[in-house]
């Protein structure tokens, strides 16, 4: 469907069917996240696809149970890394240097500034940056599942200590930031789907400078 | 164009021509962004939509000199509140109630768990978990101009506090987050559009869980 339907037919998926979201669907989500933009596309982030059942169920109880952990197809886990180093970001910039086929003395510019924004950043800075990159992302795989038809409930109401824990996160360099649970609406089940959706008005929400 | 198309096309638009958005097409973009979703809907920010040549001009040097800044249609200012308070949260359960036709009490459940998650946030906090609902709203609004064949540079580069006082954000209990140029791709001056599109391999990106 276009994305103005898909605006409208999406709202905050609480119950699913467990039926499975196919490969060839998989693949355009994660693909979107991919493609999705980050600060100087420095992506500073790791997804972790779960559709073992074990795992979901591990997960649910340090997601204050929400049904829709275990009912989903995929579960989302957008991760961001825990800091950056001189030698990620001269990494970075080689990787840069190769793909576009440039000299490293061409990206002397970029290297400058990615040196001066990244590193003085605190642990508590560089998470917030990274994960509102993470925020990005998920949209981008939100949006993208519900125009296949597909629903993406993205989840916060989860124990970021409890799960970094479970997934062994902070021996891979990495925090929890957000969820996104992938699959199909349980019309029945749900509540949520008769709700009205309820927005602020434009008039409040916008501010025009003409 | 469709999201597929639309992912590949877009990019990160440098310099643009300063021809103007139509009227139609920039309600889509603030429709987009009025439906993306947030954390229990409360949507903390407010986007500021700036057309005037004026401000732009005032704004660009704040926000390291950057072209987008003169060159958009219109640039969103996303803006996201300082804080809450009982009061706030309150209004916004009444709101709904209105809205969803269900009496205070059905939304007891939900006033205590906003009271709950919500009222502890210190200021740094609440900007924090504020600024990634806006980067949804932001992402949302972005997708939907590229859609549109429509360019849509996300821009951190710029100084907060500087921009604050220029548009006298804290008075009106402002915090700025993140800018959205929208206008034209000038295809002749922005070298970004010749660079190939360097993305983490999905190997590295995603770790599957199967």
């Amino acid at each position: 469907m276009d994305l103005t339907t898909a605006l409208k037919w999406r709202y905050a998926t609480k119950r699913m069917t467990g039926e499975k979201v196919s490969d060839a669907h998989l693949a355009q989500i994660l693909e979107a996240i991919q493609l999705s933009p980050s600060s100087r596309g420095l992506q500073p982030y790791k997804i972790f696809v779960i559709e073992a059942d074990e795992w979901k169920k591990k997960i649910q109880p340090v997601a204050d149970g929400q049904p829709q952990i275990v009912e989903c197809s995929h579960l989302l886990v957008f991760c961001v890394e825990v800091s950056t180093s001189k030698e990620k970001l001269e990494s970075y910039i080689r990787h840069l240097a190769v793909e576009r086929n440039l000299t490293l003395e061409k990206l002397d510019g970029l290297k400058s500034v990615l040196f001066r924004d990244q590193l003085p950043m605190n642990e508590e800075q560089y998470y917030h940056w990274a994960a509102k990159q993470a925020y990005i992302a998920l949209a981008y795989g939100q949006l993208m599942a519900n125009t296949l038809g597909i629903d993406a409930a993205a989840l916060e109401g989860f124990s970021p200590k409890e799960l970094d824990e479970l997934l062994d996160l902070k021996n891979q360099g990495l925090r929890s930031a957000v969820l996104l649970a992938i699959g199909y609406r349980d019309e029945n089940a749900d509540y949520m789907l008769k709700l009205k959706k309820v927005r602020k008005p434009k008039s409040e929400l916008f501010k025009s400078i003409l």
